[in-house]
C-alpha cells in the first residue's frame, strides 16, 4: 500500500500550503468596539486626540507651583495660601499665584499656574486658609501630563491585533465606539463516510455519529472562523467533487474530513486534485497523529483533508487549521501560545524522523505540574477530552525521558 | 489620611471573600451541545451506551481469527481463505470459519468469528480467493474492542468542566445533543465619579470615559459571566445606594468602580456597608495596583469596590473578579492558567511585604521569551494594551533581578 510515496515535515508541509494561498488583505467589516472582543483589527487605529487631554492628578493633595515648594522639610515646613479647590469632573476655574495652592483630588484637572501636586500625606493644615508642606516637590511630580499615555495620531493599535479587553478600553478612553476588523474566514466542513450518521440518530451496527464536524466547528469558531456545516458526503467521488466545489466557491477554507478506510482517503486526494490547480500539495504528513493529512490549494484557498479519526482530526485542526484561521485574519504571529511547563511522568518512546504529538494531563504538585502521557488509539476521543495539552517530540528525537521538563501546549 | 488600616495580603482577602459567599449548587439550565462550548457542566455526564458500540478495526487489513496466524512469518507463510468484504457502514452478514479471513476497512465492524485484523502491509493475494499472511497477530490486534473508550454509564464528563473541543466531540459521540450546564453569573457594573461620561460623549476639561465598564464587561463576559451595566452614577450616597441595592436584588456579584478620588472610594464602602451584613469585609488590599479595592458581601453575594484608575481596575479584575465567576460557575480549580516563561529584561524592585503585579511585554528570541516590564501610572490604560501578561513579585521579595525566570501570566 503505498498510500505515501511522501511524507512531509509537519513545519515543511504547513509552510508549503501556506505559500498557496492567496493571502489577500483580510475583507474587513466595521463593528463597535462594544461587540469587538477577540476580533482582529484590520487598520491602524490612531488617537483622534491626545490621552489625558488635560493634566490629571495622580494623588490626593495640592496643587502647587513646585518652585514654591523647593527646601521644604519636616524640619522647616514651608507654607502655601489655599485658594481653593479643584471640582470632579469641571475644569477649575482658578489660576494659582505665587505661594498659593489648590485642594485637588486624584484625577483632578491642574489649575493654571500650576505644575505639581503635593500628597496630602505631607501636609497639615497650620490654620484656617494656609497649609504646610512638609517635602518639595518637582515640576510635574504626581501630575499625568497631555498625552502621556498616547500623543494625538499616535498609532495606539496596529492592524493584525486581537482586541483584547485592554484594547477594548483604550479604545473606548479615545470615544472610538466602532472600528474596522477583519471579517470571520468562513470555513466549510464537510465529513465523508458511508459509516457516518448524524449525530442525533442511532447508530446501527457499523455506523458512528459524525463527531469531526462538531469538534472542528467549535475549534474554528473558538479561534475567530466562522464554521459552516456542508453535512455528511456518501463515498461517492460526483458528490463529494460537488459539494467540495460548491463549499470552495462559498467559503474561504474547505475541510474534508475522510472517512477512515483507504479508499475515501484516496478519494479525499482526488476531489482536492480535480478542483483546480495547484491542487494536492501534501499528501501525507510525517507525525503521529494525522500522517493520512492532505494539503490542497485551489482557487488561492487552502482545500485540506483532515483524517477521520477524531483525535487525529482534532489535534490536526490545533496544529493546522488554528494556525491557518490566524494567517487570514492578519494576525502577527508574534502572540505567544500559552504553554504550561511541567515535568514529565513517563518515559515517552517515539520514532525518530516522525514529529509526535502527545496529549497529556497535567497534574498539580507542591513542586509544579507533572505531565501525564494520555494514551489511547487515535478513534478514542474520550483520550482527548482527558487531556489538558499536547506535548511535541521533536522529529530527531526518539523519545523523551521520565522527568524532563516539557512544555504542555493546552488544547483550550 | 489613615483610608486604609489594615491591608490584608491578597490570597488572604481573597479567602475571606469567597469563605462569606453563599456558593449554592449553581443554578443550572438545559442547552444544545452545539453552542456549549466554554460553559460549564454542573452535573457528571454518564455515557447512555458503550463507544464504540461494536467492535472496530483501528487499521486497513484482514479479519481474521487470531490463532489461525500463529507461526506465520516472512519466511513461512499462511494462507488463508478470503470469505469476504466488511461494507463500511453496516454490520457485516459473514461469519468467520477457521482458515477464513475477510477485507475490512478502517473503522469497519468486525464479523463474527474474528477476534484481530492483520494489516495489509504483511498481506498479498496468493491466487484469487487465498490470502497469504506473513505475520502473526495476537488475539484483540489492531480491534477497538466495545467500550473501549467509555463503558455504558461511566461518568465521562465531570461536573464543573469548561467545555472544549474535545468534550464536544465526545458529547456528540454518544448522541448527548444537549445537556446541563450552569447559568452565566450575572455580575453588575456601576461605574461612578462626577468626572466620569458616557465613551460616546465628548470630555470636557476635567471629564474622563468611562472606560472601567467596558474593560470589565470584556473581562466578564470572556471568563463566563455575564456583564450588566447598570450605568454612571454620580457622587451621591443615596443615588448610588440604591443602584447598588437593585443591582444586588437583580445580579449574583455588584462591582462598583469607584471614582478616583478618596471620598468617592469612602462613599463606595458605605454604600456597600449599608447593603446589609456582613458587609465589607476587606478595606484595602495590600497589592500594587490594586490597594483601594474593597471586598464586601451581602444577602451571600459578592460586592466588590475597585479603584476608579482603568490599570487597577482591569488588573484586579484578572486577578480577583474571574477566579470569582470560575468559583460561582462551579469550575474546578485545577486547570492551569497560561503562562509563558521568560526571562525579565531589567531589575525589577517592589516593595518588601506588598505583592505587586507588573505588566510585561513579551519578546521573542532564539534563546526563547523575554520578558519587559511595560512601566506606567496605574491611569494609563494603554500601557496595559502594550503588556500581554503579568508577573507576580511575591510579597517576601523585594524585587527580581534581570536575567531571572519568570511565569508570565498571560492577560488574554
Amino acid at each position: 500500500m503505498p498510500e505515501f510515496l511522501i511524507l512531509l515535515p509537519p513545519d515543511e508541509a504547513r509552510s508549503l500550503l501556506f505559500s498557496n494561498i492567496l493571502f489577500a488583505h483580510p475583507v474587513s467589516q466595521i463593528i463597535a468596539t462594544d461587540l469587538a472582543l477577540g476580533r482582529v483589527t484590520s487598520e491602524n487605529i490612531t488617537a483622534p486626540h491626545p490621552l489625558p487631554a488635560f493634566p490629571r492628578s495622580t494623588v490626593d493633595g495640592y496643587a502647587v507651583r513646585a518652585r514654591d515648594t523647593f527646601g521644604a522639610s519636616d524640619n522647616l515646613p514651608g507654607y502655601l495660601t489655599l485658594v481653593g479647590e479643584v471640582p470632579m469632573g469641571a475644569a477649575p476655574t482658578l489660576t494659582l499665584l505665587p505661594a498659593q495652592c489648590a485642594l485637588i483630588h486624584t484625577g483632578g484637572m491642574l489649575p493654571a499656574g500650576s505644575d505639581a501636586i503635593i500628597m496630602l500625606e505631607y501636609t497639615q493644615l497650620a490654620r484656617p486658609g494656609e497649609i504646610e508642606i512638609q517635602r518639595a516637590v518637582a515640576d510635574g511630580e504626581n501630575v499625568i501630563r497631555i498625552g502621556e499615555d498616547v500623543a494625538e495620531n499616535q498609532v495606539v493599535i496596529k492592524e493584525g491585533v486581537r482586541l483584547r479587553p485592554a484594547e477594548i478600553g483604550g479604545l473606548m478612553a479615545l470615544g472610538i465606539t466602532e472600528l474596522r476588523v477583519a471579517e470571520k474566514p468562513r470555513v466549510a466542513i464537510l465529513s465523508s463516510g458511508d459509516e457516518v450518521i448524524p449525530v442525533h440518530q442511532n447508530p446501527q451496527p457499523g455506523q458512528v455519529r459524525d463527531i469531526n464536524s462538531h469538534t472542528l466547528a467549535a475549534l474554528i469558531n473558538q479561534a475567530g472562523g466562522q464554521a459552516l456545516h456542508y453535512g455528511i458526503i456518501p463515498d461517492d467521488f460526483d458528490t463529494l467533487r460537488s459539494r467540495a466545489a460548491q463549499a470552495l466557491a462559498e467559503c474561504d477554507v474547505v475541510i474534508i474530513t475522510a472517512g477512515s478506510s483507504a479508499s475515501t482517503r484516496d478519494m479525499t486526494a482526488d476531489v482536492i486534485a480535480s478542483l483546480g490547480t495547484p491542487g494536492v500539495l501534501v499528501h501525507g504528513i510525517n507525525t503521529r497523529p494525522g500522517k493520512p493529512t492532505i494539503l490542497g490549494v485551489s482557487a488561492g484557498k487552502a482545500v485540506i483533508g483532515l483524517p477521520g479519526n477524531p483525535v487525529s482530526a482534532l489535534v490536526n485542526g490545533y496544529l493546522l487549521v488554528v494556525p491557518l484561521i490566524e494567517s487570514l485574519l492578519g494576525l502577527g504571529n508574534n502572540i505567544p501560545k500559552p504553554a504550561v511547563r511541567a515535568c514529565l511522568t513517563v518515559n515517552l518512546p517515539s520514532q525518530a524522523g516522525r514529529e509526535d504529538w502527545q496529549p497529556v494531563r497535567l497534574i498539580v504538585t507542591a513542586a509544579g505540574w507533572l505531565a501525564e502521557p494520555v494514551f489511547g488509539k487515535s478513534n478514542l476521543i474520550f483520550s482527548l477530552a482527558a487531556a489538558h495539552g499536547l506535548i511535541k517530540i521533536h522529529q530527531d528525537a526518539n523519545g523523551i525521558a521520565a522527568g524532563e521538563m516539557v512544555d504542555v501546549f493546552l488544547m483550550v
